[in-house]
């Protein structure tokens, strides 16, 4: 049996964090450079109102519809399905709109990647994998296996958890 | 940490043979008494296309919505719950259309089990816990707790498991 990889949607196999960015700029403001928010939290420099207002278009439908792949991400995954079983590991039943949205966005994006090996949960700590990548420490810190956090402006300030910049580092590491 | 039961839908919370009796019964025949599907599995009975064509059944919008709750389903869980963490655990993902009519159902008739502890996924052996109740024996082989395999017309023939023939009987073994 191959080992196992566990692997995020929202900012890691999805552009999540540009989503949320041209949603600022198209609902907000575009004064400020979209590289900003690259580097800086919107949590961490947004009104609070505002913050809420951003954080609640994921409710949306069609949200999760159009997130762009991000970089690197279907060559690695592609890379790897030689190597390990890879499982799509979404927390996506916070949103109840979010669940038809990410299957069709995985039909399109990363068909070589089974609808078996999909997962759409909660809590993550009932998954079971040898490695997980994930930008949220949470979901890492009930995990079992190997924690790759996948570099995110929302989790820079920890320090726990190996971290990866790109699908690019992912590869060298993994393969 | 309290332990965790992963817990399946179909043919477990949810009475899906019934469902298929009621579809079997209003688009083929109802000179077959419907407790007679109850002892027989319909694949070992019905000619092999009427057979496929009732299996299609499930993938017309609506087919989950409206299935009966499994007796004794509801009492049992909410006692289950003060010992142990619950999941719900199906392999929903085979169906597109299945993902928000379970959600929904869920919502209607076990909202004492919390979203987060949802998990709709293909390959179960991705589900990490210390019991699983399910009807599928192959779920159960990959499956590396304690596996309880609830009875089923389809599943007689099997002896590898600990069955158990109502939830009033997963209460008397788990509570």
């Amino acid at each position: 049996m191959k080992p196992r990889i566990a692997i995020d949607m929202d900012d890691v196999l999805a552009d999540t964090v540009g989503k949320f960015i041209d949603i600022y700029r198209r609902d907000f403001d575009t004064t400020v450079l979209p590289t900003f928010f690259r580097e800086n939290s919107f949590h961490e420099i947004l009104e609070k109102d505002v913050y809420q207002r951003l954080a609640d278009s994921v409710h949306q439908p069609g949200f999760f519809t159009d997130i762009a792949v991000m970089e690197g991400a279907q060559e690695v995954t592609r890379a790897l399905s030689e190597k390990y079983d890879l499982y799509v590991t979404s927390a996506a039943m916070e949103f109840r709109n979010s669940l038809s949205e990410k299957y069709d966005w995985l039909d399109e994006h990363f068909p070589h990647i089974h609808w078996k090996n999909r997962v759409f949960c909660g809590d993550k700590s009932i998954i079971r994998a040898d490695v997980m990548i994930d930008d949220m420490p949470y979901n890492l810190v009930s995990f079992q296996g190997k924690g790759l956090l996948f570099d995110a402006p929302h989790n820079r300030d920890n320090t726990l958890f190996e971290r990866v910049n790109s699908w690019e580092q992912v590869g060298r590491i993994l393969l």
